[in-house]
């Protein structure tokens, strides 16, 4: 397994630790002999890449990449491709609210879900060579998904989650040393809000019209408290934490 | 210790663990000798019980309570009391999203927070004694706050993340099997949204102004992130991040 990564302690780091047969900033001396190739950078950049690397890839080899949305690629990007190499759309839902090769750690992938949104011109066993390759690193639930529903779905497991963790954290008046008064779910709910902003804001840009609407039907459901609370409606209040807590436990049931 | 609880099954299960010397569906009986008489009520039954147990207290106990809003005592609340009994407000930082004696766990104290809202004809003493008992229970911040303080920081801290995962969880149109697609952040986030109706539509209708203006504190930020993805501005959604980002880790390091 060979790694390429543009910081050069990255690289050594990897090498040190054995994490990795080989590595080096650029991954063209590894791609000639690579039958599976993961491109994990930012969502506008996987095209470039594939772009710059497509001369040097093995024939029989298989793409995939990482990236948190999937409607944005355009039609153009398998045209790129050498005949012969297949690129596998992917996306593995598990990381961590840091980033860099020090806080790597494979845990994160067990139990996770992995979405594989495939193309009508993919190979079936180049797909089937993906998910395995997810399950053979604890992925649990390995599904497959059109691009379109893959954004629909993300804007509001995802997406919706981190815009709502932002929106908490930075809505804190400071009046008090908040820190010192959170119990467990001002924690929960806001781990998220420490988030790559150039990665996160082309992911809220790049899936803008399902994440609009994800916010606006969320927050028709927050009005429905605050109308709730306005008129002193306990019925109408303990009808939502009715709803919630039956809809939050089928959940567990099935997790 | 002793132990009461209006369920018969309840008041079994105390027993037969082990969990107190004595148990029984009503008090009584334990209270004219006990040094500290803990009121464990949803906050509307704290002043009802109080009257009708006063003639029982030992001269000298303390009584407290652990309900999640503080102004709503009126000043009466002490008139209620006989003489040489302190009643010292109190509010236990920890809980979990299920109820009931099975899933009782002294874990859930330890490394949270213990809020007192003091009045001022409390003995420093009675104050003082219910503060070391946070302590040996196992609680990391003990604090003193005065009730309309108390119920200011818990409306944004607990009350406004329940408002948030409620919403959330009810504002899924379910159009996907939702529980196959979440990561952790939507997991995280929607947790506390299992909530015991009757306890939490009184403490949100029991602190009601702060409440609604922390829903409306956070709404403000949320607009901050719908108009920049309505514009298109990368740079206003990576400031919001950056904002976020950085207090979330301050916060890390105070906690």
């Amino acid at each position: 397994m060979y790694g390429a990564d543009c910081d050069e302690d990255t690289v050594k780091k990897a090498k040190a630790r054995g994490l990795v047969d080989d590595a080096a900033t650029v991954a063209d001396s590894f791609l000639p002999e690579s039958d599976i190739v993961v491109i994990a950078l930012y969502p506008k950049q996987v095209e470039g890449e594939l772009a710059r690397i497509a001369h040097l890839l093995k024939k029989g080899a298989i793409v995939t990449d990482v990236a948190g949305i999937k409607s944005h690629f355009s039609e153009k990007i398998r045209s790129l491709l050498p005949e012969g190499v297949d690129f596998v759309c992917a996306h593995p839902m598990a990381g961590r609210e840091k980033k860099g090769i020090d806080y790597a750690d494979d845990g994160v992938f067990r139990g996770a879900n992995f979405i594989v949104t495939p193309s009508a011109d993919n190979k079936a066993e180049s797909v089937e060579r993906i998910e395995a390759l997810a399950r053979e690193m604890g992925f649990k639930n390995v599904m497959r998904l059109t691009p379109e529903e893959h954004d629909k779905i993300i804007s509001f497991v995802s997406q919706l989650p981190h815009a709502i963790a932002v929106a908490l954290v930075n809505s804190d008046d400071r009046q008090f040393d908040t820190p010192r008064f959170v119990g467990d779910s001002y924690r929960d709910l806001t781990r998220i809000a420490n988030i790559n902003e150039k990665l996160w804001s082309e992911l809220f840009l790049g899936n803008r019209d399902n994440l609009l609407s994800s916010i606006h039907e969320f927050e028709k459901y927050l009005d429905v408290i605050k109308t709730a609370l306005e008129k002193g409606d306990k019925q109408a209040l303990e009808d939502e934490f009715v709803r919630a807590t039956k809809r939050r436990t089928e959940f567990n049931k099935e997790l």
